[in-house]
């Protein structure tokens, strides 16, 4: 069928198993074109379809209540509630958004973009639903890899005692972004090769007939009892622990065994936890194939090769250039410690890991873990080198503040894809950073203005023995510069001039540099004197360069891709004024008071106002004065 | 024996189960008598004395590593490493901390105060031991309320995957802070009643003779023989599923059973859970009997009677006035939902607990969870009130941004302990909440001036229905102020001006404004006019006033008791230097950066310079023309 002409649900509550087949194939092979155009998360979604299309067959959407977890696997849902239409601005500027979205449907009833949020939100709505007296089904879809995190499992430890009616799905596809780990893992893969729950009752008796009811080896056989017993009761043993009525493992790709368990479910009273096992990238051979997670989110790609059209970077990634330059520092410093929280891909540790596999920690989405482990290693003298995303760091800020910077250890952060993400959108802008961190005592936090400085930033973090220390790079590739072969250290708290003014200076940091230098370069033909500095260090700043400036008295603009209140504008500001500077013009360029939605990182930079012809109107208009005398 | 006279644990190897009998009483009666005229944490550290004694007996700090969750139960361990002659000190200003602290003492390894860190600790220092190649123990001492932390879930997890050699010790006193909550405490329930794990192959024997070999009843028997098992075999299954080996349940008041165990644990290889039961407030009566939390933390008391000595209070808590009030629009607004993340008695909700037990919802110690639960419950159009307090907030900063604030749901977060919090010290100052919480969009944040302030700001959160909307508020209690008897609305975003004046305006909130009052009456004698301006919203500000101020260019002078990164005071800068006041002096007083200690409330504000004197300096030094003139 053609699915762009899908409205909502509803005409598959008539559908045969054999029409919901037919269907699944129609929206993989819309998914696979579509995709293959506007890129996206192709392997999360491929791998439920069958299960999306059960759901909405079995459930009353948006009456009931479909809540999926992360957030990245609701395309098909998204196209059975009839927005497939709009596929073709997937992820693009003012287009469909790559995750649930309240304002695009009502059967979108709740957003996520982090993991390990929905089993809460059911909670949540699951109260409301029995104050209120209604009669919603509440059915969170979580995965494997999201049930690792704190929350999920705070959740899951409340609904087992209050005893909600929800239905958690739980789509265990053995690998959430990267093969996954931990002993929950673990668990899940007992229960994967225990086969089904209803087995268990002929197995016991099998099991039962084949002890001998006397004999003087009856520890050893109790022993191997228990051990039996154990393997087969474990099906949803854990689960049941915590108050769930376990139903599965079931094929997410069999309609039959779906349909059959979402019925036992809806039947059950109490929390039930059902148990499916589906297949990352299901139907489309390369994204089946990926044993790492290549083809978890991708950009455009070759339907019939699995080729990745994006082309080929002049420049490493920045991802890659840090994690490579922790690598190379390992051979010598044997103190050095990698932690990712279930990003090794995104995070470019593979060479890392295989070359220091024992030295390098997946602890899956667990951030909080992840940073006090990180702690806990430096207490012990190690230099933990933790590779995290900006916007997951968020899960940590306390951590952070209350393990690390308070007992002043020697963790060295890497905060990747910090300032706007682009097609992720507002769940996963890492523009909070600065403003979370900078008043968090102790901590240093720095930013590089080429791949160049990176790398010596990495030699200065990992040097640096003075407390924890932050290096923060955005997302996508460094400029192309040439690497020194020496690395060396950057005093901390140095900012940098890159261009001399008389008229104005621009105080920035990162990617906004390269504006800025434009910007200074127009402005010098319009007989408009421009300072630029590298305010690569955001905390602390450079306190002697600042007095200088502040002493000429010349304006100040600060331009930085961070939300504006209590960045680092903020800061120049606070100098200022702490330091009786209550003269000098100083503006701020920045991130609004808004959430940041999805599309490419130059669109929201044009809309926000962070471009060079921004810039230079803004030199403009604070410099009057100048502009009168030429 | 004295035990002030103790230097460290080492003369604790050659005493005998009497001996360490004897100490116990020793300790216990020093405890009791040294915190009956400190206060402290009596309930828990009187429940650890054999597990803290047996502990320091088998194994050797600070080579060995004593991890003590949470932290406030470390009292017999610093009696044990030579602090007692301390005690008379405890939790005052530059005296002996609450918790541990590493620059007391080196058998001080991690410093705690919020929960459920230790087990990621513990991770970070068994991963660096391995790495370095030496043999120390690690053992991590978690209490089962701590357990429910989802980054001690985080952490058993990447434990039981590593299967690193750690010894963590479940110390399960049936209750946190305040009575248990949650299905994992069910689990630990049910291993109470379970018995000993050692017993579990003679009941599986007897019960294995009681099966019928054969019979048409076979189904029903093996359910009934699955359930039995199971629930034998529960006796660690949780923690055997997650990879621990699993001792326990242990007696934690009998030397012998503990010294037992802690052997067998020191000599299995992999992570080992201890299960130990012990009672809080062990050994005397009041605190022994106390059923709902009162004697976890006390101030001083009458030993014999086990009365507080707290002077009778004038003025209601502003936990209290807060939680009542909010009761009392319960009874109207069906749509109000309590929830607490294991503070009940804290935040003063037993009121609201026992008149709508069913919109009140415990949810353990669970922040995050707590904070997308409340955002669930609002996307269902529900009014949850969110009691947490300011340091514990933290663990929620992202559920805040990405669940709460992010979709603009209508949560009231009433952030309890809002500044400084006095004895508990630097792991619970609430001094950051403004800078974590004023750059996230939608967020509306204000503070009042009194109880009766307070109130009407009650009411105005739960009126208030365009998104989310936070009451902070300090430790302790009102001012002792009428509260007027019809409820009333405040304006968002308006000000209060309680002083006029033309010579300077401080602009200050909440628990400031009273210095700020008395410093302004006491300038007035002085010849200089100062104006008070109640900022009672921190976001968003008040525009016309600020202006209005601005345009007049007296001095600005801001006040906050919380940190100055990032603060009220820059969002003042920020406002000025947007609208393009350039020329206006501003000055801001509040918290510098770095960790604020333990000592009384009134002790720190000296330290750190926020006292009616320091305002008082400061507007003369901002008014130097005017003092000239005068
Ligand atoms: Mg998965
Ligand atoms: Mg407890």
């Amino acid at each position: 069928m053609d699915v762009t002409k899908i409205k909502n649900p509803r005409f598959l509550k008539n559908m045969s198993t054999k029409q919901l087949i037919e269907l699944s194939a129609d929206i993989r092979k819309f998914l696979i074109e579509k995709l293959s155009k506007t890129g996206g998360h192709i392997g999360p979604n491929l791998g439920v379809v069958e299960l999306t299309i059960a759901l909405h067959k079995v459930f009353d959407s948006p009456k009931d209540k479909l809540i999926w977890d992360v957030g990245h696997q609701s395309y098909v849902h998204k196209i059975l509630t009839g927005r497939a239409s709009e596929f073709d601005t997937l992820r693009q500027y003012k287009g469909l958004s790559g995750f649930p979205k309240r304002s695009e449907s009502e059967h979108d009833v709740w957003e996520t973009g982090h993991s390990s949020t929905s089993l809460s939100a059911a909670m949540g709505m699951a109260i409301a639903r029995d104050l209120k007296g209604t009669d919603e089904y509440i059915v969170p879809i979580i995965g494997d890899g999201a049930l690792t995190g704190g929350m999920a499992l705070e959740a899951l430890n409340h609904i087992g005692h209050e005893k909600k009616d929800i239905i958690v799905v739980l789509n265990d596809n053995e690998m959430s972004i990267a093969p996954n780990v931990g002993a929950l893992h673990n668990v899940l893969g007992r229960l994967r090769t225990a086969g089904k729950y209803q087995w268990v009752k002929d197995e016991l008796e099998l099991l039962l007939k084949r002890i001998p009811a006397v004999g003087g080896k009856l520890a050893a056989t109790a022993e191997r009892i228990k051990d039996s017993l154990k393997y087969l009761l474990v099906s949803g043993v854990f689960f049941e622990e915590l108050g769930f009525t376990y139903f599965g493992p079931v094929d997410g790709h069999n309609f039959d065994d779906l349909l059959e368990n979402l019925h036992y479910a809806k039947k059950t009273k109490g929390p039930v936890l059902l148990h499916v096992i589906t297949k990352k990238g299901k139907g489309y051979r390369p994204a089946e194939n990926d044993k790492v997670g290549t083809w978890h989110g991708t950009g455009p790609y070759k339907i019939e090769t699995g080729d990745f059209l994006k082309p080929v970077d002049a420049a490493p990634s920045w991802s890659e250039l840090v994690s490579e330059t922790v690598r190379k520092l390992a051979r010598t410093d044997k103190r050095i410690v990698a932690i990712t929280p279930a990003m090794p891909v995104g995070s470019k540790l593979e060479g890392f890991a295989s070359e220091f596999p024992e030295r390098m920690f997946d602890v899956g989405i667990a951030e909080q873990h992840a940073t006090t482990l990180a702690a806990g290693l430096a207490s012990q003298g190690m230099k933990p080198f933790l590779a995290i995303y900006s916007t997951f760091l968020q899960r940590a800020y306390d951590q952070v503040v209350h393990d690390v910077c308070r007992q002043n250890l020697n963790v060295f952060f890497a905060i990747d894809r910090a300032g706007l993400v682009g097609a992720d959108g507002e769940t996963h802008q890492g523009v909070f950073d600065i403003a979370f961190l900078r008043h968090i005592p102790n901590l240093v936090i720095m930013m590089p203005k080429d791949e160049n400085e990176g790398q010596h930033m990495v030699f200065t973090a990992i040097q640096y023995d003075d407390g924890p220390i932050a290096l923060r790079f955005p997302r996508g590739n460094g400029l192309g510069v040439k690497l020194d072969e020496e690395l060396k250290k950057i005093p901390i708290g140095t900012w940098e001039v890159l261009r001399e003014g008389r008229d104005l200076a621009i105080l920035t940091f990162g990617t906004m540099i390269s504006m800025a230098l434009e910007a200074a370069e127009k402005l010098a033909k319009e007989n408009i004197s421009v300072k630029v500095v590298n305010a690569r260090f955001i905390k602390p700043m450079d306190e002697a360069m600042l007095h200088d400036l502040l002493e000429s008295n010349i304006p100040i603009l600060t331009i930085e891709e961070a939300v504006l209140q209590g960045g680092f504008g903020s800061a120049v500001l606070e100098f200022a004024h702490d330091h009786g500077y209550h003269q000098t013009v100083i503006n701020r360029m920045g991130i609004p008071d808004r959430f940041i939605e999805h599309g490419s990182v130059k669109e929201l930079l044009n809309e926000i106002g962070l471009t060079t012809a921004h810039i230079i109107d803004r030199v403009k208009t604070m410099i009057p004065r100048k502009q009168k005398r030429a």
